[in-house]
């Protein structure tokens, strides 16, 4: 099949050497040309322009955005009068879902179809292929289906869930239409929430270990602390790389999650190369604005998300304020060691 | 009544000083002979050893010790053996109620009584009364109301409670036997817990006010910052100093830690005389441990004795067990400011 | 001075009860005629319309609407055709300050001016006086000096805040002016948000105390039950209407609520004429999306609304996941009591 | 090698059998004659009480015990005086490792070795090999290699980690000496809040998306319900049963709890089949108390537990004390669907 891709940052990059491995034509544009020459080497079509990869598309087109979430909607400007009635603009980024329902909708009257597809798996998808959650109307996305599946993992990927016969579905490979517009980005936004969740449980279960030699340090003893009452249960010096190591085979908590810190932990095992100031890029903020909408209980999520807000010092002044009323009422100090 | 008072702390003094004022006989000890002479300057009665504290005392006796928990089985263990059946040590400190339990158990045998009070007030106490949760036998509790009623606030001190007719109990004027040995103690404990909480809802809110501004800023565009989609909600420069204060009054957050704050914000606005440090002295661990072994749930409670935890570094070995693995999967860079 | 109040729900008949007794004309209006006479028979001059309303005031008039948040827009619509530059509008009730900035934008250009007003005080209010918290321009909230003294509480409602001197401000009478549109119900907003929190911490504290003899219980021994290690430390029947009462008195967590939760467990002891379904009108949601906006930490706050949201039945799929997967990994059945 | 297993339930029967398969000599005792009868037809050597255990097994022995926690302390009294210096008790079930601790040190005068063993993977373990944690003296945890490789999962059971290079270790291999006596229990005990922490996640997410069809519901229009403000973007219907089995291939939130996800809900997709009411055997309580400790934050771990103390009923109380004060402040009575 053909597919204009737009944005060949190393996302948009890495899904069109997929594709043409998978042997799909790809039309490729970049703002930055030497991205589209690196393409072009791995069999790409080129695109000096939106309006030449419009051109060298035959309708109905399909051409698949890369781009930044604030880039969005400019291009879908630019691109919207090029196109042809029945022609497919795929949103494959970060966009929130109520934007995708806003622009299928302002699409529509044209006649121009939008499907919005969240993907996950980062850098390790070109080679291990990408989770696609995909929002839009079923009969373009059953016309784009040649692309999902060379985009996604194999079947082989996962052993088969019991329960599950027949010929594998979409969803055993990889790639799912989750609804109609925005359900793809919808899905995705909760994949990032609960995300945020794994990788708190894993944190906090880790930083429990590295201190199980809290025994054997000196506890100041004052009213300012509260005692350690029996130091002997915590002696113990763990080895948090092999321990990342063996939980990986045959435990209730193994995961690709675990495989990866397994890694980080292997390299480096306290992990000083990193100083703990966490970014979110919004999924899931929006995540737990869903969750609010819809009266879901979200503690986990809610929790998660600001762990890695007071990671970046937001919790500062929340606590000068709990350490002011201390003083006040107890005329306690603060301690620093 | 007469008491012996060991323990010349900030609170031990304060109590000793509300008991003389009430025209009661304190006989006062502390290692800290300044501390002695400064209470007979009050009028006290002096005294240079446990052994001079128990001879000035006239059976049956009542000790109050006011010393740091770590010192209270020191104490007890040299006091016992110069007692005699039917004196009471009464346990005013910070005590874990199981300890309580411990010792009223190894005091029995002798006919010694054992009491634990847990009293709220801070270094207002002195001046407001100290509310009292009291453990022990009704009938040695029954013996020290003279001194618990010198101690506690006023029946004055709120309003009464709707619903409540007849004389005022001892509960209404701030001091209450809430059960046997170590009953005081838990209740405090739990007390304790709840100041947690109480403490973090309002720090959290506050910061929310402060950062009611956040629209003024320019946000990063880029992949690992969450853009803010409508600043122009967000340009309010708050005075909480004046915020604090308008709550003290007709609105349904007043509280004495609320009238705190706003005497912190008072003197200092940004609070910049703290750093955000905030220690925690074991009540509030303890109410977790008792919570646990009830199975009642503490979302609250455990989250805001962790946000203490994480207020002294704590959570940074977790942090970076995050960004760790943000940098294996999607090769995010952590971003400085 | 004289003010136009429509909306005589319970809310808006005790404001303008407030208003009439301290000698202020009110000229008042709602749909329902009787709850017109009866604030006329307590000398407000009655109106049957909207554009009676009007008439019998003189500009620049002052109109506070107390309506439902979901009645403003309209109530608005029909307004302010029959209004004169540099008339108020004063919405009192619970609108969304988003809605506020909206609002007064579209006011504007018809010279129209907008205030909000964030009240706090509940059905106790008109007795009390409310705790108010405005946004607006600084001229016409002076303007309106006059009411919001009459409906504030008297200065004397609390003790001075040390460190605060000169004549009382608005602020230590109980309203304040936080900022420009919106910011009234911002703070109020938020205030909302610390009340869920403050709430919920209470509300686990107390049931800690009521568990506290879970040591009389006998405790299944079985895989699928964590034991008990001590029961004989959770011996305790606690008096929770006694405990609630000792708090409101010297303690560092008394407080307007603790005084409310001792009236309610002194009418009875259990809580038993309530099921523990909790509602929420929308301020706390507010909160956490203004948090998340901000990036501020609302582990509390977030918290605090999912428990309410549980406690309508919305966690029930959550825990059949749960209960799900430890069948699926350890055959693992519920077990019910 | 030669061992003896006491306690044949489901896990203590399923190792043997792994053991049997791997060409170990088994002597299986159990106080059920039936299921010793049961493994005796698999090829194991069956005993008819401890004394017979130890009399089939050569100096030094090893005995691994998988009976309930409760049994641990009983079946050791009756087993130590059975035994010689250098015999090997394990024990393979759930004890705390504060008794593994105070075990070890109670058999070193007599020369009994003590070794700990905490095992994850369920019911699936016969087939898939066990996760092994383990704790004690090197020199005997290196005799019983031989052992633990056999239960243990093969090395292919997961790729190799990126930065691991050499023959593969033990680790390697999903079984572990952590430590010293008590270590293996302790990083089970963490490996469990662990757990606790990624189920109530996906369960929070699953959630969320399974009330994605919030807006074609009818939201009451009163006080007491927030309004849904854009029900237009809560319109989807998502199949649980398809998300999560494409979350299964190439995304990051991929793991063996998400695959029994996949698979409870291929059996049954609103999961009614369960009721939510969600057990908790002890170690995530351990975990929450280890963390306290320690110090160490753990905010999402005690908010797991928490829900599933709710989920057993234990927040009610606390939740009407909520709807008490609501009642109070407000006026407000619980609203019923």
């Amino acid at each position: 099949m053909k597919l204009g891709m737009v944005g060949l940052g190393r996302m948009g990059a890495n899904m069109a050497t997929r594709l043409l491995q998978a042997d799909h034509q790809v039309v490729a544009f970049d703002r930055n040309a030497d991205r589209v020459r690196d393409l072009v080497s791995q069999g790409a079509i080129g695109a000096g322009s939106l309006e030449e990869l419009v051109q060298k598309l035959e309708p109905p087109r399909a051409i698949w955005l890369m781009v930044p979430a604030a880039v969005v909607d400019g291009t879908i400007t630019a691109l919207a009068p090029l196109l042809s009635r029945e022609d497919v603009i795929i949103d494959g980024g970060n966009s929130h879902y109520r934007d995708d329902i806003r622009r299928a909708g302002a699409l529509a009257p044209a006649g121009i179809r939008h499907v919005d597809v969240g993907t996950s798996g980062g850098i390790w998808g070109k080679e291990r292929g990408y989770c696609q959650m995909i929002g839009g109307d079923a009969d373009v996305v059953a016309r784009l289906d040649p692309i999902f599946a060379a985009l996604a993992p194999p079947f082989e990927a996962a052993p088969r869930t019991p329960g599950r016969h027949g010929p594998p579905t979409a969803a055993e490979h990889g790639y799912l239409r989750c609804g109609p517009n925005g359900a793809g980005h919808f899905v995705k936004m909760v994949h990032n929430g609960i995300e945020y969740g794994l990788m708190a449980a894993y944190a906090e279960g880790l930083n429990i270990l590295r201190r199980a030699n809290a025994g054997n340090e000196e506890r100041p003893v004052d009213a300012e602390t509260a005692p350690l009452p029996e130091p002997e249960l915590y002696r113990y010096d763990l080895d948090l790389r092999d321990i990342a190591e063996v939980w990986r085979r045959g435990s209730v908590i193994a995961s690709w999650l675990l495989d990866l810190t397994a890694a980080a932990l292997a390299r480096n095992p306290d992990l000083s190369d990193f100083t703990g100031r966490i970014s979110d890029s919004g999924e899931g903020r929006w995540t737990l604005e869903a969750a609010i909408d819809e009266s879901v209980p979200i503690p986990i999520l809610a929790t998660a998300i600001s762990e890695r807000f007071a990671s970046r010092g937001e919790a500062d002044f929340a606590d000068r304020v709990m350490s002011a009323m201390r003083f006040e009422f107890g005329g306690h100090e603060e301690k620093h060691p």
